[in-house]
């Protein structure tokens, strides 16, 4: 270990002036930069000491008011779900030792065979699993916001309109405490939708128990009280965590804990298959919600993955598929009545293809209108909903009861809105021609009689007093120009704009996409109603339109809700107006901000690595952002120093120096990682002296022994206890280091190594002197490094040209991929 | 420049013993390892050499014979269309010099907002023209083939069978010799479909005239008549090539030649932007060949590239978008009458959507079947192909005239066959309750009377005697069970299987999607007609599937089919059978051959840098494949040894060593390109004397000037002329070296290597040594030393290792990036 100061090199016994964090003179004196990057993780050191726990109060606070300063996305924790937690990158890259390259030769045709076969078996799982949690989730809230309703509505027609009231508000109530109550004390990570906790996963920032069984489960039946609450959330979110949740716990390769592991799993203790398997998870969710296969796939791809590949796409297909054989096959199941209330209301697929869509030059302008005004109200939504999350942060930052509080706030003012807003409504009389029953009595029907007289229907009722999903199909049908009053539309879409927007935030689980599915129905109504004169277009045809304008307004998403839209209504005639409505409200809605899921990602405050450069990354070399000492070993090293440095720095990934007489001149051997240290340490296997000959330790050592735990799980350096004498002995660091780190000289253009970092999926980036009489590695690069606010933090007078980026179409145009 | 050889280091002369290439000492001597890869692209100096010559023969030999040689793929050259032409590799680094630095800084607001503008203008006008160009190619078809099928069939009507078969016969051959004297005489590069072309260039290989305006024109004069032919070939895949010239030409930044270049257009001049839209291109090549926007951009998500962004899929969409909507206003246009026999039968667009679609438990073993059967009819598709395409290159290279004669002969099968074959079937009654006349007079119907009486119909005929596209719309449509023999569908499916398969290979644009689309039909009827009875699907049903399971089996795309199909035929319900089949068929092929157009680039010769590395690379480090002498150039490098070095090499890279006194120890200061160097060379821009003073030449280059030409143009050495005095002076190279060249240490394992540089998009990757006593680098490694024939050809013990790899799922699972 060539410049480590000596007065650390030789003490080792963990009780040291931590020299290697706090010496603010290395930094000067000796020529090895380092990078206080690496401990841009969970500092497993720090846990319970005094000056972390402030600190990251204090982060914590920060993180919560949302404010937008520099430590927001660089601190080690973020807002996962409900609470705060940490956060540690994962690590895509293979890691090459000795152990590795041993068991990699040892791997006959049968292993791959039974690699693969469990590989596509796991896919099939997670479709199938996938499949019948969104069933599960779709059958629940069908009976139990279906029986709501029957009582409901059955109180309204005896005339009983104040115990009608109490019996839709109590049950509400009691619904939304149980969800929030599930996810405030049981699962906080279950909290929201779960896509920017997923999104992060397979950008690589990994946090714990967002993948957890506790979490699956609460994020299922919580999904189903919220939804049936009344209140304005959707469930494609929660399912696309649901999904993703599956496919973690599928892929971590059993349960050490229940002694369930086997060794066919063990294939699979890698981030890179886990992150592969959470794609198709997350695609199956997707397929599940939605009953949309190729849209599941291609949201997947579009939003939630940052790395891809065709195998890959190939797979998150197969288990979409999967997800729609078994969702046909329990549909079929349910088709003879067994599933109580479960019925035509179930899995969200609206029949728009009744009548031959066409149309004409004249229908242009009003769904050019449409598009425009989609991507402003979308755009705004993502503003209100940012503004509203800071306050809903602020609120749920001061405890539990607070967040229970606040969701009960959210619910009575709903209940009191759906059942309220209603009779400002006048009742309209019953259509003569209709097959339908009118006034439909029982649950669903576009016909709701609520307070109105026979033959009469409320249609603000038929609106607000049905599940999302049946809401949805009443605006989308065909045929229906003259069955809702524009005051009624107009009251409608406002309610259910803001509504969608003060539910979000709340501690329970809850989706975007049907809400604004939803409310882009009501406001494609609208303009269909307002201009519809001139157009020939039927206006359930305008509410498919509105819902692809403000989901296009929102999220920003092109091909895969385009894909979702043609499948949701069964109609591909419409692929042209859909695509161009899209391709109008994201361009019109990228001048003002940006799309929700990065907002969401950002609000949280996971480090999330965009795939480009900003422009100002360009003016700096690798060498101006490596900060701090850096720590190094030698090829053989004392224990006691090993454990003194694990104790001291919260580093993950140590360079492995080689030095005479080991080698002829001071010589980068690799990388070693703190896992594997750990691993080493437990095992005890170290020798006394520090020569060269006897030491061949590496044959003791099975591969599965180095595996990745599961997401969220990590060892600690405090749980192992050495005795003094093992302190002095040393371990051969050889076997374990990975010799093929990849590396980037200083002089490299930031910009550049991001590239490389963020394609090749690294978690350590090594970096070399340029000039050769120099330390053979003068600092690590972390995903930290590359944060635009710790760069911007270290290089203020950049500031400025930071914002000659524009954002324009979508793309980071002033970035480094996208710009010459 | 440190150890290079004193000899050659003064003289420059250009005549001095090509010390740099063919000094075998300095392999061992020197520590200096260099890469002989670097000259794998095109050799500008040794085209005229006899050596060269000689060399490049034997080659071209080996690579028509189709013999997997290992110096089949590493080779130089490729056949590209119809010819063996020289390739070279595409750089979609970013070129971090001082110069680009400037040009960076001085950019401002407005010439970013002009780039981003341009871009999506440039999207615009490629999915307008593509759309234009597809529907040329249509209008084309649908007339010439059109008035070919009205004489013939009058003729028939009039019983002149003689002369009918006359008319018909010559004006095929007329047609197809059109297509061929095209393709040989004016644009060899526009034969075959053109996808394994796109799908190279989007890798990065890139060939002399795969874009150019020449090609495009014979692609799409030349695919008319090939398809009017009755030749048994696709317009989908000329499409794409079409696409992608477009896409192309439009990016070159205008032509130097005709003085038409612009300052906004050079943004564009690189070949990172230029992969963009030529990406663009080919989605828009299949969205106007099939109507099938979202498929387009599916295909070349799936197919066609190599690298993927999200911004990417967002352009694509929207370019394909733009397709759409001019198809849509071009057929409205014609729908007047306006454009000849073009009506129903132009654009393909199959509607099956007639019938409401269910399908119950019973169905699924039918379509297993057909799934199962498919593949293995996919899978034999290709063995048979690449056979064919093997004997064809064989007769092909031995001239223009063996082209034509080979082109003549089939053309003169094909008619016959058409022509002959329905004369064995037996005439059918015509149905009494069909809407449609029988038998249908003119040139579209399901009724051909052919040589039938009257109120008699020729179901051979019915499907011989029309376009593929009238064809295809015959089988795939619902309710017509009865109106097809199987005698007549079995035929007609053997004699398209081996038509189309003998057609692809001609010296004439031709694409094999829809003979595989046509194939698959028949196929699809004649197994619902075998085990239709056990099933309640319509035949006008299997004959769809039937196109996805022989699709699935050829060609193993998935989501892209599948949805290609959807859009087709534009009936959702079929998604979960369609899904299944593509499974299916997919998982049966795959188990005994590789994709149809991993077969063509193979065949073809092209470098195609997969994604993921092979075991075996685990077992080497970069160092073991990095090979010759290493050329460098000194930080102020003279002016003559820079010429002898351009002209003795074929690399068109160089590192640039700074050394004493310009730095304290010999240090890597960065890489110049060969197309850089020519510039410079051009500006004779020199100093007379070697000092550090006095040296700032960078203020007079504009950064335009380094701007990379169009695709397949390079500058030669040969063309500039220096004075022996000026072969004296020096040039200073540091502001135009790559400062932020990538590297990797000489301990690398290969398979780490080869993912960054397939990831990141390279053409050199700088080896820099591990111990620091050394030379500041010591090789590079480029496209070349990454190919498996030139890995195995320097360690061909490892070849038994190799066939580890185990072909399951489509995946290469025993790869790096999918195992472990």
């Amino acid at each position: 270990m060539a410049p480590r100061d000596p007065k650390d090199g030789g003490a080792g016994d963990g009780g040291g002036a931590g020299a290697g964090a706090a010496d603010p003179e290395a930094d000067i004196e000796t020529p090895l930069l380092a990078s206080s990057s690496s401990s841009f993780f969970l500092d497993p050191a720090g846990e319970d000491g005094d000056d972390g726990a402030d600190e990251r109060r204090r982060r914590r606070r920060r993180l919560l008011l949302g404010s937008h300063t520099q430590s927001n996305t660089t601190s080690q924790v973020a807002l996962v779900g409900a609470d705060v937690c940490p956060i540690q990158s994962l690590d895509y890259e293979l890691i090459e030792n000795d152990v590795f390259k041993q068991d990699w030769r040892a791997r006959g045709r049968g292993h791959i065979l039974r690699y693969v076969a469990l590989k596509w078996a796991l896919c099939f799982l997670v479709g199938a699993l996938a499949a019948a949690a969104g069933f599960v989730a779709n059958i629940g809230v069908e009976n139990v916001a279906g029986a709501k309703f029957v009582v409901t509505s059955n109180l309204m027609l005896e005339g009983e309109h104040g115990s009608a009231f109490a019996v839709f508000l109590a049950s509400n109530f009691a619904l939304t405490m149980l969800a929030a109550v599930l996810t405030v004390y049981v699962a906080p990570a279950a909290a929201g939708s779960g896509i920017p906790e997923v999104k992060a996963y397979l950008n690589g920032v990994d946090a714990p128990n967002i993948f957890s069984l506790k979490t699956l489960i609460v994020k299922v039946v919580g999904c189903i009280a919220a939804v049936s609450s009344s209140l304005n959330v959707g469930k494609a979110g929660p399912m696309v965590h649901t999904g993703a949740c599956i496919a973690s716990i599928l892929g971590q390769g059993g349960s050490q804990k229940y002694h369930m592991t086997c060794k066919w799993l063990k294939y699979f203790k890698n981030d890179r298959d886990r992150r592969d398997l959470v794609t198709c998870g997350s695609a199956a969710g997707i397929a599940a919600a939605f009953r949309a296969p190729v849209g599941g796939v291609l949201f997947a791809l579009e939003t939630v993955s940052s790395w891809w590949r065709s195998a890959l796409l190939w797979r998150a297909f197969f288990t979409t598929a999967m997800v729609a054989v078994v969702l046909r096959a329990l549909i079929d199941f349910c088709k003879s009545g067994r599933c109580g209330l479960f019925g035509k209301g179930g899995l969200i697929m609206f029949d728009v293809a009744a009548d031959y869509v066409t149309y004409q030059l004249v229908d242009l302008p009003p769904v050019i209108t449409l598009g425009v005004f989609g991507g402003i109200l979308g755009s705004l939504y993502n503003f209100f909903l940012d503004k509203v999350l800071r306050l809903y942060n602020l609120i749920n930052e001061k405890g539990k009861t607070y967040k229970l509080l606040l969701a009960a706030t959210v619910t009575v003012c709903t209940s009191c809105c759906l059942f309220g807003l209603p009779w400002v409504a006048s009742c309209k009389p019953c259509p003569t021609n209709t097959e339908e029953a009118c006034p439909s009595i029982g649950r669903s029907g576009n016909f709701k009689k609520f307070q109105c007289g026979m033959n009469e229907y409320n249609d603000l009722a038929s609106l607000f007093f049905n599940t999302n999903d049946d809401t949805i199909r009443n605006l989308y049908s065909a045929g229906t120009d003259d069955e809702f009053h524009i005051s009624s539309i107009l009251v409608f879409f406002a309610a259910s704009y803001f509504l969608g927007i003060f539910s979000y935030g709340l501690a329970l689980p809850s989706g975007l996409f049907v809400p604004v599915i939803l409310t882009g129905a009501a406001y494609g109504r609208l303009v269909g109603m307002l201009i519809g004169s001139q157009s020939t277009l039927d206006h359930g045809l305008f509410a498919v339109l509105g819902s692809a304008a403000l989901l296009g307004g929102s999220m920003r998403m092109t091909v895969s809700v385009c894909v979702i839209i043609l499948e949701l209504t069964n109609n591909l005639r419409m692929l042209p107006l859909v695509m161009l409505v899209l391709l109008i409200s994201k361009v019109v809605a990228d001048a003002f901000n940006e799309n929700v899921y990065d907002l969401l990602v950002r609000l949280k405050g996971f480090p999330h690595l965009e795939g480009y450069a900003e422009p100002y990354m360009r003016q700096l070399s690798v060498s101006d952002v490596v900060t701090g000492p850096l720590q190094t070993f030698s090829g053989i090293e004392k224990v006691g120093h090993i454990v003194h440095v694990l104790k001291t720095t919260g580093h993950n990934g140590f360079p492995v120096v080689d030095e005479p007489p080991f080698s002829d001149s001071p010589t980068l051997y690799g990388l070693i990682l703190r896992d594997h240290l750990l691993v080493l340490l437990r095992r005890k296997d170290f020798v006394s002296s520090c020569t060269a000959s006897a030491l061949n330790t590496s044959k003791h050592f099975a591969h599965d022994e180095f595996a990745k735990r599961g997401s969220g799980k990590q060892d600690r350096i405090e749980d192992i206890e050495l005795s003094a004498e093992e302190l002095e002995m040393f371990v051969d660091l050889h076997p374990f280091t990975n010799t093929s780190p990849y590396t980037v000289l200083e002089t490299m253009s930031l910009a550049k190594a991001l590239i490389l970092f963020r394609e090749v999926g690294l978690r350590h980036l090594l970096v070399l002197p340029k000039s050769s009489t120099r330390a053979p590695v003068v600092g690590i690069l972390t995903r930290h490094d590359f944060m635009p606010e710790h760069v911007l933090g270290l290089h203020p007078f950049l500031f400025k040209s930071r914002w000659k980026k524009v954002r324009l179409g979508g793309s980071h145009v002033g970035a480094g991929n996208d710009m010459l």
